[in-house]
């Protein structure tokens, strides 16, 4: 029996010294719940992405002094910890080994250091770099080139980091093939909606395939565009899933491993299945020394948290984004602009859900073209809330600039112009008390606005954080429904679900006039968006050519407009920002 | 003999329609300068870099539709044209080969294509995939593994691409040792400041060392941040530079390159120097079939550009990365908000340079903080420059916004909030302006405002285009002098250099009242933001410890506005944008 507890945790992106003593505290858990052996995220010391960070030699430099400081704190237990090692200084690139990093950088990697004693005992490097999506791993990393096993005590065990358990003949196999009974895979997975049941196949596959049990510890937590949802899972050498941790929060998953029947059933397996791919060469065996005999203890139940619903985990992972987006930049409170319309009603509700009602102010700010309706139904909706709201009109600021600029547009016909700066001066009011008191401001547009530009850049635009800027508007009014169907409650009124969007900058406008309808705008913009299919493809998927056409030509169109927009959360496989990145100049296609 | 035409050429990114006519016109030209081979950039075809267009299937068919069509239309001639070639979808990955891209997607090479005979002979896959700095290769390309050599009539040749050459034991040493006399080296290499000097003496050193006549074409034009400056060079077989091409234009250099020579020389040398090496293995020889004996003709006579000047080369960069931001996105005119500064007169001055007076409207925005002497300064540079202009006061505007945001700010000391109330109606005023006439906004911030976060997000920071983003203050200034001095105008008036920077957002504001002088910030943002020193470091290059720690705090403290700005022009080493990656959220050495 070797116990194993894997920690999802939530660290903050270069924070050293607070990860080193979060890590510390969940050392004491550990030793509480009697583990053998602690698995924390991949680089759960430094922060995941921790980007140019890297490229800091004091930056790295500090990693390995608290790494020494960790191992040293690491008392009782053994422990995987996600860190940055160095390498030799790397030298002139050989013939056939293609650049990664200019010459002269120091080599680092994105290792799991095997802490036991009180002493790094060994470091793996991560093998397979992801550099696509949202990655950019091969800008820092190099790959691993050692593989090991560790004997721990009765045990043999293979520590790899996340991508490595992708690749079916990647470093798993090989460590099942040199006697691994565990492997301790270790990670920072990004949530996008549908992941989750990706994960748990492919990690039932390869535990079934190579006979081992797998152990997938998992980042928890929000940094910039990402959330990482936590679900770590404990997948035993048949492919059951025998554990599952808690989705979108810290947790501690603690269970028994029966290495000793992983054994048996591969004795009894012998030359069957998970022999086929030959001989593990070069695999290193490291014993882990001093490690006394694995302890026994009244058995340890694992937990199987339930899977969320995808509305549900959607709905939890903006909840989670914005919570530590303000918490891990110090903002406190948050302030919205509220319309009227679904956009910025579910923004406030997500808003409270992360931060509480008292830390979120709303403000209403109607011009001429606000509907009484749009007012009424703010008031309902603040209501509810129980937050904090303020009414301020544009107007007259509004005829200050036509003023202003009536020698500039003289003879020039009202168009959409006159729309934007309205926009824009919300944007300048909610600036101004984001200055002034130190809120946050979060933006409210969608995706499917941001998708094809109807959004004013520094106007509707204007703020820190775009919450559901990875959001279709259908999923919009779904997450709305889900969440006004979670409590007896209903924050958010019924006329704002029934009511046509609107932008309301000019009498009697509805995004109809100017977009399609969004249930069929919606799957024509994830097929050109996520999907990356050809015009002629949407075409054949039965909509109509002139408006998939006119779809796209707004797409491509808007891209200076979505470069400068705020970041906002992942939710979807492919989201704007790292995720997806287009030249703004760009001469394909152009109609 | 062998009669090269090296071709810089400015193609626009994914405009294949477009680029193919470009490249086909310089064919007539190659084919008029007697040429035996032309040599195009890399990614000539897509432009560089076509980033996630690579990720489209529709758009790598399109490539290769446009290949075939340009190798049909390359008549009389042998080519060697940067493009994406395509091999088979990739399987898995085998052990110890690193993922690069997601499995299952179309296996990609950053390629050079040989055409001769209205036929591509051969290609070639760049094999070392620059992913630092500006440059994600690694997200899109797999490095190539075939190398070989290409025998032209009496010639033997190497095509290799950028990054390729820069490694000594790469292509370039291998196609020496299988018999190339003349390296083809085709680029798309960024300009920055000083790099020319470093690429000259580099492919000097690579010449000498393998006894080959290096040919380095490069790409030329602006796209999106990046700016291609052109300078081919000629480097003989014993390091020197025969020919140059200009500077941040389209050129052709022609030469003749005797490869007899080269050969003669090896013989004499032979069992030295250039065949310690070992032998070249695995490089394969591809003979051009149907290639007539190379033509005989009058010799050219390869021309010699003179290098230009740092402070000229900067410059013209600038001048170029407007201009082709400008014309390839299709815009005209462009307005500029005219302070009476010198970043914005410095602004007007290239944006004049590079749109002609006509197209460059300037707007003077005063407040009641806007000293006369501004006005009066503004009014001569318009002058000077003979450029359209307007004035715009924003003073009542603001009395607006005060009124409406009375009853939420009262009781609040007055603070930096008003003052971005203003910066941000001026912005507005802009936008305008750009919204109803279709005008380019170019911005007019400083590198070293925007490293401390001296601006206002949606305020000055408002635009499509920031033209001197990368530009340090004392740059600025520099630069302006610079250009006083080309031309017995001045188009910049004395007094403009003469006054203390100020932001006139306040009474009596100056620059000094918030930072430190320039020349004292700019040494410390340089050493902190482009060459990633520790604070320690830089109070070791005789700074006061707390005036570098408020530098560097004020540094890592703006990074989310810096996430908003607008895209601009790299000059230096590093610059913001794609160049450095630094997360928002980020707990480091936060003071």
């Amino acid at each position: 029996m070797l116990r194993i507890a894997m920690i999802q945790m939530n660290p903050i992106v270069g924070d050293l010294q607070g990860n080193l003593r979060r890590i510390a505290r969940w050392f004491a858990e550990g030793r509480k719940a009697k583990a053998d052996v602690v698995a924390f995220p991949e680089l759960a010391l430094t922060g995941y992405p921790p980007e140019d960070l890297l490229l800091k030699p004091r930056f790295l430099e500090d990693v390995q002094r608290a790494m020494d400081e960790l191992a040293h704190q690491c008392r009782g237990l053994a422990a995987v910890i996600g860190y940055v090692s160095q390498g030799e200084r790397r030298s002139e690139p050989g013939v056939g080994r293609p650049t990664i990093v200019p010459a002269g950088r120091q080599a680092i990697y994105n290792a799991a250091a095997f802490i036991a004693g009180q002493k790094v005992v060994t470091t793996y490097g991560k093998r397979y770099l992801p550099n696509y999506g949202v990655f950019d791993e091969s800008r820092y990393f190099h790959p691993g080139r050692r593989v090991s096993v560790l004997a721990v005590g009765e045990a043999t065990l293979g520590v790899n980091i996340c991508e490595d358990i992708w690749v079916p003949e990647g470093p798993t196999r090989l460590q099942a093939l040199a006697g691994a009974e565990v492997i301790i895979n270790i990670n920072a997975s990004p949530f996008h909606v549908g992941k989750g049941r990706i994960r748990e196949q492919m990690l039932a596959t390869r535990a079934r395939d190579n006979g081992v049990i797998v152990s997938y510890t998992n980042m928890v937590g929000g940094q910039d565009e990402l959330v990482f949802d936590g679900n770590s899972l404990l997948v035993d050498h048949q492919g059951e899933v025998i554990a599952r941790g808690k989705a979108f929060e810290e947790d501690m998953l603690v269970a028994d491993l029966d290495v000793a029947a992983v054994a048996r059933a591969r004795v009894a397996q012998r030359g069957r299945r998970w022999r086929e791919g030959g001989g593990a060469t070069g695999v290193e065996r490291v014993v882990v020394a001093g490690q006394k005999r694995l302890r026994r203890h009244p058995k340890a139940v694992p937990v199987l948290a339930a899977p969320l619903s995808p509305m549900e985990e959607v709905y939890q992972a903006l909840v989670l984004g914005v919570r530590d987006y303000a918490r891990k930049n110090g903002f406190k409170r948050a302030v919205i602009g509220l319309s009227g319309g679904i956009d910025s009603a579910l923004t406030a509700v997500i808003a409270v859900d992360a931060l509480g009602a008292k830390n979120v102010l709303g403000v209403f700010m109607p011009s001429p073209y606000t509907s009484p309706e749009s007012g009424e139904d703010v008031a309902e909706l603040v209501q509810r809330l129980r937050i904090e709201h303020r009414t301020i009109s544009i107007t007259s600021t509004f005829r200050s600039y036509l003023r202003a600029l009536r020698p500039s547009l003289q003879g020039e016909a009202v168009d959409s112009t006159e729309e934007n700066i309205q926009a824009r001066i919300r944007g300048n009011l909610l600036m101004a008390l984001s200055n002034k008191f130190g809120y946050l401001v979060l933006t409210t547009g969608n995706k499917s606005e941001l998708s094809v530009g109807y959004a004013t850049l520094y106007g509707d635009m204007a703020g820190g954080f775009a919450v559901i800027k990875d959001v279709p508007k259908t999923m919009v009014y779904e997450l709305a429904r889900h969440r006004n169907d979670l409590d007896g409650a209903a924050p958010i009124p019924k006329r704002i679900f029934d009511r046509a969007p609107t932008a309301e900058l000019r009498p009697n406008q509805k995004d109809e006039d100017s977009l399609p309808p969004y249930p069929i705008l919606d799957p024509i913009l994830k097929a050109y968006v996520e999907e990356d299919r050809a015009p002629e493809d949407i075409v054949a998927m039965g909509f109509a050519r002139p408006v998939v056409d006119r779809v796209i030509a707004m797409v491509d169109r808007s891209e200076y407009k979505r470069r400068q927009a705020p970041i906002g959360i992942k939710i979807t496989h492919r989201a704007f920002g790292k995720d997806r990145r287009m030249p703004i100049t760009n001469g394909y296609r152009r109609p």
